[in-house]
């Protein structure tokens, strides 16, 4: 099971302890974490999945391996950019959203075009034409969010 | 000067009607259109180009040139699925949303990323956390759209 | 009608004059032109094209329409670097490799994949474990390259 | 270290036999696997890794991570077609071609390009304008390419 964890390059500390709990609760429950690779949410959600002998991905929009965090076990070097969010998503078979910018809005877009389910902390929220679409699942807590997202993720995976 | 138009590939009359009358000001005020070639709020905004004597690009999902709407002059054929979003997206100068679903709502977030103006037509609203983010910039017509994705277009490409 | 021509971002004079013919040529016979939008023997294939009124397409593997060189009507950005390859040779009808380096190998092996028509002038030649291939078409001059690219691309296209 | 060793989706059973012999060298060395996560080459090497207890990852042209081998430990779903060809060899800090057609070529090319190793086993012969280009490393042996590959990895990665 390859659960996704997206966020912003930067991130508060508050932020930036929900992800690492977000990353431990998927390594305690045996899930290989995937992610940009790069700093903020993504460091902390690789470094919680490592200090639980988890096993982390970084899909990585630059041509270095060396752009990865020191938490990434397997760095998966793209050179293309944005595109590589797609991948992340693609690749994903539950994605939790940890507060998160305009990448972050982009993969969690992409995910829901694809069917994944989608949990969100303290992110993104949509609307459109003055209605509230209220496709990201939300979770009050990292453990609420990582049940939620391999319980959803069961099903939904093609 | 290229403005992307995004929007779902089944839409509504009414939005159809509307992305044609975008789709008609770029081309009277010497813009090429881009778009992802498909049909619904693609193949509108092609048409009223057309009918205008524009030019018009089509960056398709696919691996077949005859996948494009009728109204596209230049398929541009990526292979590359949703990877080709952040195509249409790079290459232009100021994108107009009409409408849309999630293809179109992954489109929005990476041109703000880019840091490209985005005009929005009965399109996405977002919020972050329980407040509004206004980085879409709200029109009530074609014509507004147009007016203001040219004039934000001026000083905002890299 | 769109046909590519691939080389590399550096070349001779020589090779330069020789992706000039084809340029004109080609735009002579009405063809679009797409390539990789750089220097050398695609900058120059541009310039030709331009002299006789063609139009030219080239997606560029950075993120900045200003990597363009000026003889190129559309810049298409995908920010993809080498993957920008993959494009170039799915949206051609038929493909005239000049001279060239790795880049130009990497899309004359992607577009016979394709089971496109690749012509080549004074460029690549494949063995394997020690038989030759042959399926680069040899052409000996720039109007017999756009001769037989034309004539291949006929029933070539999915 | 990752290595990816690149050949068809079909080859003969001495081929297959072969790829087999480099997965398991590669996994005996602590050698990560990486490749295109299909049939023929792929799926025998990836066969021999597993035999020796290897890690490996495929990084899939479609949208479904069920089209990998049974032996892909970790399939990266990317859904952008001959495109992914890139991601493979630049995640690789050296690069072991098997047999191999077109697509095999492409990721040579692409590798080259990249200034990356590229160890070969009756493998495509590259030559341009009459002269041969001896870029690509001769193995005899599967052994023998592992060896040469992961010597010449030590200072090729950037």
């Amino acid at each position: 099971m390859i659960a996704a964890v997206i966020g912003g390059n930067r991130c508060s500390k508050e932020m930036a302890r929900m992800a690492e709990a977000v990353g431990r609760e998927l390594a305690k429950r045996g899930a290989i974490l995937i992610c940009g690779g790069l700093g903020g949410v993504m460091e902390a959600a690789c470094h919680g999945a490592k200090a639980e002998g988890g096993l982390t991905i970084g899909v990585l929009p630059g041509t270095s391996r060396y752009d990865a965090n020191p938490y990434v076990d397997i760095p998966i070097v793209t050179g293309m950019g944005e595109a590589r969010n797609v991948i992340i998503v693609r690749t994903a078979q539950a994605v939790i959203a940890v507060d998160g910018e305009y990448g972050t809005l982009s993969e969690i877009a992409h995910a829901l075009k694809m069917g994944k389910p989608v949990v969100g902390l303290n992110t993104w929220e949509l609307a459109k034409a003055g209605r509230e679409v209220r496709d990201i699942v939300v979770a009050k807590s990292p453990e609420e969010a990582v049940e939620k997202a391999l319980a959803l993720a069961g099903g939904a995976y093609k």
